[in-house]
């Protein structure tokens, strides 16, 4: 789509630019995004998943207090009379309202992938966009414990897979009420776990020393509880972990932590039979911003998604050896940028009882960060498909015709070609010329790598017949100066290299996997 | 998804609602509206479309001015400091926007399905939401006369067609050159062309009496003007009509008339290539209200689509012999209901140019009312489907466990076999309980329609096998009681009945077309 003219002043005299924090999506980009989509879309759709959808704003109080500080981060709209609203800030909230509104559904997977808005400001500072894509599936329902929760492991690790991440990721996990069960042990005061809660969950970003400071300096902790919980929380491993816990006399005589080792346990003997084990990080250091979590919480992380605080607009080295991310000035605002993980999510028993006093719906999800992964993927392909010239669009035929001298353009006889087509489903254009030159046709096929080209001439016409002939063969190829087919099998000959094409050449340029 | 607790109190007291004028999409109609958009994205990308992805907000200023009376309507978000914008009132306004900032694009053929607002008051009097689908198709760039106007109207059909609506719409046809032609012919003063258009609009629904009365009696025309008009926009045909206008020697000797006139006979001519020229009424009423319209304008009407001025929530009869839609309770909000037309559009030369002083880019474009044609594809649905359960989601296998006396439930196993058929990209579920019972099992498969149960014994796992059976065959079936297999050849077993029960009867149940 080539250069953009970034706040142009328009005919009209004003700027003309989008809202801070938002971009239009178009060209290549747009062709990576759907695919993306439509990966992590068929996983869902592979367990039983389906789709709700929304209003894209919600009464303003169904969002008030959920939140806690970044609350201010609410967009509202404007009081023009009536109803209060406000942009919704994630697809979790909705989706409990919407549980609490239906309570003939008792359970459901859905996933939901929308847009939702954040004032975060500057946007740049955090590397954020005001307005960005989630992508979240959840389970709601009582079952039996752990099923689903190792139901969405083994999905999050499917959508990796599809998306050619193949032992490029790493999903940390770890459980609230063990985590809660450590801070008791330790001695930290009821009215202080969350706040040292939050304070762990800084551990993939900072070295224990600084947490340890905020614990004590800012947050009055006693010292002596800091290093006790230092002890725990830089701890991370797979089943030979959760044995030492579960060893730990004086953690599993704590209600909490004993409970939560359970289900750890059940969950990786779950996670073993789904064959997924190995993906995993049992990682005490990871705790989880958000208050509603109840159980186990995850969070996955990949070489490409490990945290910078630089704000630097130059190239940037990943660590872990990863392959760096171009920073450009078009992605200085790219949220994969400095953002600590690509999905994260957690068991959360309790929000649906917020909205809907009479029941209780427990359920377990998780977020999809598609901004990122869009960024990690994109500079995948960069790297990889330099040489290939990107296709934007899916046509697979351009109708051509050439003549001598008195030429009238064949129109008719292009436009009836190209309804034959259309009609058989074969994606196909001509030029929008009554007269157009050859090399202008080429062109116009080549610039987006049409595959295939149909080519009429009053002579072969005359005959009953019309050329195909396949783009950008190497010189000598028998076919090089393509093939003369009766016009009345053409549907059938196109449709016949077509496959072929598909087979050889289609799958990988069109594949956004590794 | 059953009953919903609309407006329910609760459990923090406050009302639970979506904001008036939104909804939530859940359930079959959210199947149907997926399957509509991707059976019209389908066609689109047969004609070599690309998709863009705007903002939901832009900078107030890019709005105002375009939208006239209706500017009122429009959502601000509120001033919580920064820029002032709005949400998008429609997607042709941002597309020009894009076009205007991104110079190097001198010709796309975009399509973009997404949400617009619009603050109507009150929504149900006007049968119209105030969060709705738009979906709009646009050829930007300057090519040969009618060629591009010519592939939107035939893509319009392979639409309506791909949708099952053979022979159930037409396709209302106009030139903007040849109204004001006639305007000026018959003596309408130049300030005055615009207004009397719109008056000229309404002849869809209104009496020519009443539009007549209107132009006279509110915007001061003179009647014998009016009565000279009224001779003219009457008039509806197709060749014969355009034959009819070139002898009327008035209107050929009027400069704008005769243009249009020549547009219309060029663009007959490619039609009648395209095969639609059947499908296409000219007629002389049609105005369409937008100012930016520079030439063709259409409108695509169906007997679902009839106009209505009723409130009433009784089941309406429709015009035309067409099949009554119910309104029921939940869609007395319905947008199809009481209005004219079900897409819409035309050739707008100079909106670019309202953003871009520097540079005109020509467009014409289409815009698809994919809420009306949800209800109409809807009603059609329940009328011929009722005796069929609705699938909700795509499962293709419910794994199932059962054994007599100390029968554990098979878990390990039921997951193993899950995972092996996930990795054979085959849709699967299984019952997340430990020790289910066979009845809730195969209720669960039942209540949505899964058309295999994979069914897991002891003795049989002891053999290495187990059973397929296929859901739903009638008594004294051979296979009613399943087929045994191998299960190392699980997959490719389900594959094959797969396949075999998709030709036969996935197909038909899951398509949207008569």
């Amino acid at each position: 789509m080539g250069r953009k003219d970034k706040e142009d002043k328009g005919g009209s005299g004003f700027q003309l630019k989008v809202p801070k924090g938002t971009k239009d999506w178009d060209g290549r980009d747009m062709v990576i995004r759907e695919k993306i989509f439509s990966t992590i879309t068929e996983v869902f759709k592979r367990h039983g998943a389906v789709t709700i959808d929304t209003p894209v704003f919600e009464m303003k109080e169904i969002l008030s207090g959920k939140y806690g500080e970044d609350s201010k981060l609410i967009y509202d709209l404007a009081d023009q009379g009536g109803e209060l609203c406000s942009l919704r800030y994630d697809l979790t909230v909705p989706f409990a309202r919407w549980l609490a509104m239906n309570s003939s559904v008792q359970n459901i997977k859905r996933y939901h992938i929308a847009k939702v808005y954040r004032r975060d400001q500057p946007a740049m500072t955090k590397g954020r966009m005001r307005e960005f894509y989630q992508c979240d599936f959840d389970i709601a329902g009582s079952y039996d414990s752990m099923i689903p929760d190792a139901e969405i492991l083994r999905i999050t690790t499917e959508i990796f897979e599809a998306l050619g991440w193949k032992g490029r990721y790493t999903i940390k996990l770890n459980h609230r009420k063990i985590l809660d069960g450590i801070f008791q042990v330790c001695g930290v005061p009821e009215e202080k776990l969350r706040t040292i809660s939050s304070a762990v969950d800084k551990l993939d970003k900072s070295p224990w020393e600084e947490v340890r400071r905020e614990m004590t300096e800012e947050k009055g902790l006693d010292g002596e509880v800091a290093d006790r919980i230092g002890r725990y929380v830089v701890r991370k491993g797979s089943k030979d972990l959760l044995e030492t816990l579960q060893q730990d006399a004086e953690l599993t005589a704590n209600e909490s932590a004993k409970a939560g080792l359970a289900d750890i346990e059940l969950l990786f003997s779950y996670l073993e039979t789904f064959d997924i084990l190995e993906k995993i990080s049992f990682d005490m250091s990871l705790a989880r911003g958000l208050d509603y979590y109840t159980g186990l919480i995850y969070e996955v992380v990949t070489e490409g998604s490990a945290p910078s605080t630089s704000q630097s607009s130059k190239p940037k080295k990943q660590p872990n050896g990863g392959k760096a991310i171009q920073d450009g000035d078009d992605r200085s605002n790219d949220p994969s940028v400095g953002v600590g993980s690509v999905a994260a999510g957690g068991r959360y028993d309790n929000l649906v009882s917020m909205f809907s006093g009479k029941q209780q719906i427990p359920c377990v999800g998780i977020s999809f960060g598609v901004e990122r992964i869009f960024s990690i993927t994109k500079s995948r392909l960069q790297a990889e498909q330099s040489s290939k010239p990107p296709r934007i669009n899916d046509t697979d035929v351009f109708i051509m015709a050439f003549g001598g001298k008195g030429f009238d353009g064949l129109l008719p006889q292009r436009m009836g070609v190209a309804k034959t087509l259309w009609e058989s489903g074969i994606k196909a254009e001509f030029l929008w010329k009554v007269k157009p030159k050859l090399p202008q046709q080429f062109k116009a096929a080549e610039a987006n790598g049409v595959p295939f080209a149909v080519v009429l001439g009053e002579d072969e016409l005359a005959k009953g017949t019309c050329k195909i002939k396949e783009m950008g063969l190497p010189e000598g190829h028998p076919e090089k100066e393509g093939v003369v087919v009766e016009m009345s099998k053409l549907v059938e000959e196109v449709k016949q290299r077509l496959q072929k094409w598909e087979l050889e050449d289609g799958l990988q340029d069109m594949s956004i996997t590794a």
